[in-house]
C-alpha cells in the first residue's frame, strides 16, 4: 500500500527525499494515514520504496521537526494526532458543499461599471501570432537574477528588518534605490519622502483619485485614452473633460481652463504611442501654471523610447510644484510583483501613506526587499538594457513588415517609441470583423472601441502590439494579415484593369525610369526616396528620426519594372506592373493587385498620350 | 585603484566571482569606471586581485552577457556606453537637489482623520520585555520553508502560469489550497468563486466598505474595538453604532435593530481577546435574520485557540447567507508578505473583484503562488501546529507570571486564547504613566486608549501581548512590572501595619490552618481551591477549562505561614503574615506588603476575638 501511496519518480529533479517527504505529508493531510496511526520503520519503508535507510531516517526527523509524526521509545513513529489541533471540530465538514445563494445584492451601494477588458482571449498563447500589447513573454522575465535578488531578501537578518517596517511606511532600501537607480532615468529628482510604493500603476492612480478627486472637480482625460483610468475617476465622482490627442500628444486648448486636473500620458500617449513634444509638455506646464492645474503624469513605460533619447519627464520639467508622477519599474517586471510608485512632494506623499495604510497597508514587504536587490546589485540596469535591446528590434521588425506587406494602404503614424501601433487601415475595414477573421488565422490584433469615451471609435483602426511576440514571428503574422485585409478590402482596391491612367510597356518603362527619381511615404509617416541610375544600380533612403539608407539593383523585363535591394524589402527579388497617373506612378503586382503609389519627379509630359 | 575599487572579503559567504562582479556592476553603476573606458584584460585584473584567471574570465562572461561590458576583437573589453541608453539627457541632474515646496494641500478632499498608532518604540527590539502584540518575532518566521515555497514559485513554467493571471483574477491554485487547507480549520465550506486573496485584512476591509457602506448606513462596531476599522468606515460615510463587550463577547441588545451591517471579532475580540460564546452566536445570527443585518466576521487570528477547540466561525453557522468572512493565513505570515481573503457568496465576489481590479489589480502574483505552494508543501500545517505550541506556552507563562505576581491586583477576564491580555490593574492605577515609567525599565505594554471611541478608556487597563517576547523573559518581566505597580499604587495598598483584622501569631495560626481549605480567585477568572492537610502536605486545584491540580508542603514558623508547591509559585519557598478579617484570609510579605486576600472556610469564629 504504501508503495502506491509513495510514488517515486527518479527522472525528476527532487531529491528522492523530498519526494517521499512530500507524499507522506500529502498522505497525512488527506487521511491516507489516519491521526494517530503508526508508520513504518525507516528500515522497513527504505525496503519496500528501494531507497536506502538514511534517506527515510532523515525524512522522518524532517517530519517529526515538523510536527507531522512523533517517535515513542520502544514503540515505533505514529502520525501526530495533533495536526489538526486547533480546528473547528465540525462533523459536518464533509457533506456535500451547496454554495450560498448570491442574494446579498440589494445591499450594494451602487455596482461599479467598468469598460470591458481587451478582448484577449486567456488561451492567447496558443497563437501563432499574438500582436498584443502587455501580455508578457516569459522568456523575457529575468528569472535566474529575479530568483536571486529574491533569496537575498528572504534570509533572516532581512526577513527581520522588513517584517518589522509594517505600517510604518515602505522599505528605504527600496525607495533608496528608486531614488538613485529608476527616476533619474527619466530626469526626476526626489528625496525620499518625495515617494511611495504602490501595488502597481493602478493602486498609484486609486490613492491619487482618493486624496485628489471628488464630484466638485473636473478632470481632463485623453481621448482616446486609458479606460481604467477613465473608470477609476468616474468611481471617484469627477466630471471628466475629453481632450483629443494629435501627433504631439495631448491637445492643450481652452477646454483646459475649466478643469481642474489633467490625467496625461506623455512618454507614450496610451493607446496611440505618440510621444508628447517638447513644446506640448511646455505648453500644458505654462497652462498648468496659469490656470493652478494638477498634472497626473503617468509614465507607464519608458524602456521603449528608441529613436531618440527620451524627452524629460513633465516632473522634472515643472519649475513649480503641479505634476503628481507615477510609474513603474518595467512592465514586463511589473506583472506580477506589482511594485509601482508616486513621486510628489512630501505633503502629499505623506497624506497618500495615510490612505494606503487605511486601505491595505502596506505593498508587500518581501517583494518590496526583492526589488530593492534586484536593483542594488544592477540586475535592473541590465534587464533595462535587455528589454530595449529586444523591443526595439521587435518594434523595426513590425515597421519594416507593415511597410513592405501594406504600402499605401495603412498609417501608423510618427511615433518614436512604445510597444504597440495604432494602425489606421483603409477607409472601408471594418477593423472589428478584421480582428475576428485574423483570429482564425492565429493572429491577434486588439479593437480600439474600449479607448473612446466620447467620441466614436474609427471603425477602420486596430493596434498591433510586441511584447508578447517573439522577433521571428513577426514578419509571417504580418504578411498573413496583409493577405485578409487585401481579401476583405478587395472591391475597394485598385485592379490593374480598372485603374485610372496608363500602363507602361517595356519601352515606355525604359524611357522614363532610368535617372528618375521615385518618392513614396512610409507607413510610419516618414518620406522615402529611391533614386534608378541609368546604370541598372538604385539608392534609396528615408527621411525622419535614424534615417536608413540601402542601395541594390532594377531592370525591366516582360513589361514589368523588377527590384532588389540589398536589405529593404527583405532583400527580395519583385516585379510591378506600372501604371502613370498624371506625375503618380502606381505599381501592381503579378497578381494583378495594388501595391504603392509614388511621385516620379520629372516625369516626361510626352510620354503621357 | 582597482583593487581599492574591488575589495574582496574572503570571510564572506558570496563567491569570490559574485564578490567582484557586484563590484564592478557598482563602480560602472556610480561612474567610478567611465562609460566607454577600457578595463584590464582577465590576466591583469586576475593578477591584480590575486585570484585565478579563471574566475576573473567567467565574471566578464557574465558581464558581457548582462550586456555592462563589450568585447572587441583585438582591442581588449570596455564599458558599455549604452548602459545609460534610454535614459533622459539632462546635465542638470548633479545639480544640488532641493525638495519641492508642499503647497498642494489645498487640493486635497478632507483630510483623512486616523487614530494614532499604538504607543510602540521603532526601536522595541532594544527593549528586554517587549509585551507588544503583533510585532513579530522573526525567529517564529518560517524562513527555510518560506525559501522552499518562493523559489518554487519562481521558476520558469510557474512564472509562466502565474504571469498570465493579471486582471483576470486569483491564483487558481492557492484558492484551492485556501478553499481545502485554511478555512476547513473554522468549520467553513465555499466553491472556489466565493473566495477572494486580498493583500491583507485591511485592503479586504476596505473593498468591503466600497461595495456595502455609504453615508445611508449604520454600522455597529464593538466598543472597546479596532481602531483601522473605525477609521475605515468614517471613512466611508457610515453612522457607526458602538456595541459594548462582555465576558460572551459583542453584546446583542436592541441597539442593533438600528443599524444595517455588524462588525464582529469574534474569535478573539479585539481588544479584548474575549472569544465570543456559541450562544451569543446564535444570538447574532438570529437578530441578523430578524433584522435583515449582515454580518462582517474579522477572524484575523485563528493560531490561538488555546483551552478549547474553537468555536465554529459565525459564516459557517449561518444558515442563510448574512455572513461576510475575512482572514488571513497567518497574523506572522501576513506580516510583510501579507495575503489576506474574503469568503461570501459569489455575487459578492466577483463585484469585489471588480473594485480590487479598479483599485490596484491583482495582490501581487509570485506571493499567491509562493503562499499556495507554501500551503500544498504542508509547510503551513506544520507552521501552525508550532505557532500554536509557542504562543501557547507564553500565554500559559504569561498567566502563570501574574498570577504569582500580581495576584488580588489585577484581572484578565475568562480569557481562552487569543495573543493578548487585556489587564485590568488596581482602580487607583494611572495605566499611562506606567506604560512610560514601565518603558524606562525596558517594559512595554500596550495602552488602550485608542480602542475606546465613544466612552472614556478606563485609565487603569492595559494591554500585554505574547507574540514579541521569547518565553524565558516573561516571567522576569512581569516580576520588575508587578514591583514598579505596587511602587506606584503604594499609597493605597493595605500595609501590615494598617490593616483591618487581627494578625495572627504562630499559636493562633497552628490552631486554623490545620485541615484548612483556602479559596481564592485566580486573575484569569477561576477558582482556586488549597487544603493544607494536617500532616504538613497540601494540595490545591484550580476551576475552569484547562483545569490544574498541584501539591506541596506547608508549616508555620517565626509568627508567618510558610509554603511551597512544587510547580506553582516556581516552587519557591514563601512566607506570609496572616491577617483574619471576619472569614477574610490576608495575605502580606516580609516587607509588610499585601499579597493576597482569601476565604478560610469553617474558620472557628472564636479565634476572632
Amino acid at each position: 500500500m504504501l508503495k502506491r501511496l509513495i510514488h517515486i519518480d527518479t527522472s525528476l529533479d527532487e531529491s528522492l527525499q523530498s519526494q517521499i517527504r512530500n507524499k507522506l505529508v500529502e498522505g497525512i493531510l488527506v487521511g491516507s494515514f489516519a491521526l494517530g496511526s503508526r508508520l513504518p520503520s525507516s528500515r522497513k519503508l527504505a525496503e519496500q520504496l528501494g531507497v536506502a535507510r538514511n534517506t527515510v531516517v532523515l525524512v522522518y526527523q524532517t517530519l517529526q521537526d515538523e510536527g507531522y509524526i512523533i517517535s515513542k521509545e520502544r514503540s515505533g513513529i505514529y502520525v501526530n494526532e495533533k495536526i489538526h489541533q486547533g480546528w473547528v471540530n465540525d462533523n459536518e465538514l464533509h457533506m456535500a458543499y451547496q454554495p450560498k445563494a448570491s442574494d446579498n445584492q440589494h445591499r450594494f451601494k451602487g455596482t461599479l461599471q467598468v469598460t470591458n477588458d481587451t478582448a484577449c482571449p486567456a488561451d492567447w498563447q496558443k497563437y501563432s501570432y499574438p500582436f498584443i500589447d502587455g501580455k508578457f513573454d516569459v522568456s523575457l522575465y529575468p528569472v535566474k537574477e529575479w530568483r536571486d535578488a529574491n533569496q537575498q531578501a528572504n534570509v533572516t537578518r532581512e526577513i527581520n528588518q522588513w517584517s518589522q517596517l509594517q505600517g510604518l511606511g515602505d522599505d528605504p532600501m527600496l525607495i533608496e534605490q528608486i531614488r538613485t537607480k529608476v527616476i533619474p532615468r527619466r530626469g526626476i529628482q526626489a528625496s525620499s519622502d518625495e515617494i511611495l510604493i504602490t501595488v502597481g500603476t493602478q493602486q498609484a492612480l486609486h490613492l491619487i483619485s482618493q486624496l485628489f478627486v471628488d464630484d466638485t472637480v473636473t478632470v481632463a482625460v485623453e481621448e482616446p485614452g486609458y479606460p481604467e483610468v477613465r473608470d477609476l475617476l468616474q468611481y471617484s465622482g469627477a466630471n471628466l473633460l475629453y481632450q483629443p490627442v494629435d501627433d504631439n500628444g495631448m491637445q492643450v486648448n481652452e477646454q483646459l481652463d475649466r478643469c481642474d486636473i489633467v490625467y496625461t500620458t506623455p512618454s507614450h500617449q496610451t493607446p496611440t504611442s505618440v510621444t508628447m513634444s517638447m513644446t506640448r509638455r511646455h505648453e500644458l506646464l505654462d497652462k498648468a501654471k496659469a490656470q493652478d492645474l494638477l498634472i497626473i503624469e503617468d509614465d507607464f513605460e519608458f524602456e521603449s523610447n528608441f529613436l531618440r533619447q527620451p524627452h524629460p519627464a513633465l516632473r522634472s520639467l515643472d519649475s513649480g510644484n503641479r505634476v503628481v508622477y507615477i510609474s513603474c519599474l518595467s512592465k514586463v517586471l511589473a506583472s506580477g510583483i506589482q511594485i509601482g510608485f508616486i513621486v510628489a512632494d512630501s505633503g502629499v506623499i505623506s497624506e497618500l501613506k495615510k490612505l494606503r495604510k487605511m486601505t491595505m497597508r502596506n505593498p508587500p514587504l518581501n517583494n518590496q526587499r526583492a526589488v530593492a536587490y534586484f536593483l542594488s546589485l544592477g540586475y535592473y540596469d541590465a534587464f533595462m538594457l535587455h528589454l530595449h535591446k529586444v523591443f526595439f528590434e521587435r518594434w523595426l521588425t513590425l515597421r519594416e513588415a507593415l511597410n513592405t506587406y501594406l504600402p499605401n494602404c495603412i498609417d501608423t503614424g510618427p511615433i518614436q517609441g512604445g510597444t504597440a501601433y495604432w494602425i489606421t487601415g483603409p477607409p472601408q475595414l471594418d477593423g472589428e470583423n478584421l480582428r475576428e477573421k485574423a483570429a482564425e488565422l492565429g493572429i491577434l490584433i486588439e479593437p480600439v472601441k474600449r479607448y473612446f469615451a466620447q467620441s466614436k471609435h474609427p471603425e477602420n483602426c486596430f493596434r498591433m502590439g510586441i511584447t508578447s511576440i517573439p522577433n521571428h514571428r513577426i514578419r509571417d503574422g504580418v504578411s498573413k494579415l496583409a493577405d485578409l485585409i487585401h481579401q476583405l478590402t478587395e472591391e475597394h482596391e485598385e485592379k490593374l484593369g480598372n485603374a485610372s491612367g496608363k500602363l507602361l510597356n517595356d519601352e515606355a518603362l525604359r524611357k522614363c525610369l532610368p535617372g528618375a527619381r521615385l518618392e513614396c511615404q512610409m507607413v510610419y509617416g516618414v518620406p522615402c526616396t529611391i533614386d534608378l541610375l541609368p546604370d541598372g544600380s538604385m539608392s534609396g533612403h528615408t527621411g525622419g528620426i535614424g534615417s536608413e539608407i540601402d542601395t541594390g539593383h532594377w531592370w525591366i523585363e516582360n513589361g514589368m519594372y523588377w527590384r532588389q535591394w540589398k536589405l529593404w524589402s527583405y532583400g527580395e527579388v519583385k516585379g510591378f506592373y506600372v501604371i502613370m497617373d498624371g506625375d503618380q506612378m502606381k505599381w501592381f503586382d503579378q497578381n494583378y493587385s495594388f501595391v504603392r503609389q509614388l511621385d516620379l519627379k520629372g516625369y516626361p509630359a510626352t510620354l503621357d498620350q
